[in-house]
């Protein structure tokens, strides 16, 4: 049967170059990075020439790279590393819940939060940043593409403003690192992870401009510059860095080959009357599409297409055990019912055209025959 | 050149069987274990699998284990999860810094910490522990057995003192989940860590007692029953799980043999000239051997090692890079210069007794030429 994969937004199989700058680190130069022989100072070099390679994807300087276990824990890092009680923070209302959840979390805590609606579109108004700011507001966190609907945030304008603000600027960049170009400049924190870029699950980073501190997460030994401790994690670090390595040199190409891809399958998508793209198509992560069906359940679209051997999501993978609608698309306006019947197919370097057209093939008679069966479209007849 | 690995407690190298469990989950079942279709779904069944294994290593329940990046992150979200400002918290002098410098960091947010002294030979008190216990007493953490000295610590007294004071206890147990018995009964936290058990880097687990809670320290997704947000890392606990099944398989018979080779090591050592056993003999884990020479640094003698081809460490790898006497050593009550001296040979499954020799052959060598160039030596004349 036919396997095709088109959930590169929840994680990607690791590269075959990957694995095999990551093998070694195992079994053979399994040495811990902070011991003083040859085998812990051999473990220690291959950690920082890759943190070199990490930091050379956003243009920071290697001592600006913290590693850690994923973007989730960079994410956490920041927002329960900067505010203390009474300051003010600022995120967005369709942030991943690495941040949306630490938010609340935060508020428990008697930090005050202001979570920003965002357009129909699917973008925060940097008016909206600008009006929001108090003079307790001490850090800023807006994605720089959305999870879901794969929406570019104006960063670049977020990051003046909170510069002119005194106000230190986050964003989780998860979905950007190494994809499309991102500049520092005016961006204090930022979390990437390893593995929706054909590196390993479990290791991430937190870039952390020079300059700026926070309290670290986990104490202990010395590791990181003394801002994450535990044993490096040097086959994950190590796949993390060949991962960046050849995301950097491929980034135009893969997101011009993904663009055509993404837009094909849209285009012939929204031929499926009453469907509909959620998210806008300008400013748009290259390889995310997010569709909406009428009458039917974005879950049973996964089931049939997984029986047809084709892997896509309804949202994030994060909250698919979930059965609230997702926040992102009720972010934008969606009512849950509607919210209820998107689909979301995320393009990698390794999709063909052929792939495409096998989905474009099976997805309208899935949609038709649960629209056949569907109580919403019954009910409306 | 001989290559002779004697540093089992920083680290050890992944398996055979470990590295092959692990291998189909970078690049062949690499769904996210969150997501609906069937990659998905075999990554959550594969982790569901190793939690299994993970709790019969210690006789809990599944739903017990909390898998994290490791033992400091698990040492963390239980310091960090429990006490609040006010209350009251006891640990040793001699815990992993991952206990140590994060109790120091609540004292800094209000939190009151005992410091418990250890005795001569390495032990904590079961007598001190139930008199600094207050009526604030929030949470008593005391480590299984030291990673420096190997001294293991009467936890199920102390596991038996805290129930019967309605404290929580929570043990660090890196250096003995998978290689000694542990009896959870009066346990409610217990740290583990894969890469001390032939297991990858970057993966670990919290045994928590079921009907007991924590804030986590990680927020975001659900993964982990809501206890620990972030892509699962499949391969990781996937790893951690085959150590843990091949650790409990192995057990005994791999602490005789390492006894054996242990007791070897210390009684020919021994015999160099003002050199002394740091830690008790008795209840010392099977793999232990700390020992101190008059005159000389511990750093030089790594070194020299390593020219030799032999791994050996000071004391723990998180500290090896500060110049400060291990507080391990100080804390039994060694002189700064006396712990300055101090080598930590840690063994494992595939030492064998002709390495053992091969280590008795050069390390009197070693030691009586650092002497000559001694200043401490020189000036004792």
């Amino acid at each position: 049967m036919k396997r095709i994969y088109l959930d590169h937004a929840a994680t990607t199989a690791v590269a075959k170059e990957v694995f095999q700058a990551m093998q070694p680190f195992f079994s053979e130069k399994y040495g811990n990075a902070s011991s003083l022989y040859s085998l812990g100072r051999e473990a220690k070099e291959a950690i920082e020439d890759s943190r070199a390679i990490a930091a050379k994807v956003i243009g920071a300087e290697p001592r600006e790279i913290i590693f850690t276990s994923g973007g989730s824990e960079s994410d956490n890092m920041v927002l329960r590393g900067i505010p203390e009680a009474g300051d003010h923070i600022i995120t967005s209302a369709f942030e991943h819940h690495a941040v949306l959840h630490t938010c609340q979390a935060l508020e428990k805590e008697g930090v005050k939060v202001t979570y920003l609606p965002v357009t129909k579109d699917g973008f925060v108004r940097t008016e909206d940043v600008k009006k929001a700011i108090t003079k307790n507001t001490k850090l800023i966190s807006i994605m720089h593409a959305n999870n879901e609907i794969g929406t570019i945030q104006p960063i670049a304008e977020i990051g003046k403003i909170c510069r002119e603000s005194g106000v230190l600027f986050h964003t989780d960049a998860v979905q950007t690192y190494g994809k499309i170009p991102i500049d520092i400049k005016n961006i204090d924190f930022l979390s990437a992870s390893g593995h929706k870029l054909y590196g390993p699950k479990g290791i991430g980073c937190l870039y952390m401009k020079s300059g700026v501190s926070l309290k670290p997460l986990i104490t202990g030994g010395s590791q990181e510059h003394k801002m994450r401790a535990g044993t490096e994690n040097a086959a994950g670090i190590v796949g993390f860095g060949k991962a960046s390595e050849l995301a950097m040199k491929n980034m135009g190409k893969e997101a011009a080959y993904e663009t055509k891809l993404r837009d094909m399958l849209i285009d012939d998508v929204l031929r499926i009357e009453d469907s509909w793209l959620n998210g806008s198509r300008k400013n748009r992560l290259p390889n995310n599409t997010n569709l909406g069906f009428d009458y039917i359940e974005g879950e049973s679209i996964i089931l049939h297409l997984d029986i047809k051997g084709i892997a896509a999501s309804t949202g994030s993978a994060c909250s698919s055990e979930s059965l609230t609608p997702s926040h992102v698309l009720t972010a934008i306006g969606l009512s849950p019912v509607k919210a209820h019947g998107s689909l979301r197919m995320t393009l990698g370097k390794d999709n063909t055209k052929e792939e495409i057209n096998y989905v474009l093939g099976v997805l309208p008679g899935i949609v038709e025959n649960l629209r056949k069966i569907s109580p919403m479209k019954l009910a409306r007849r």
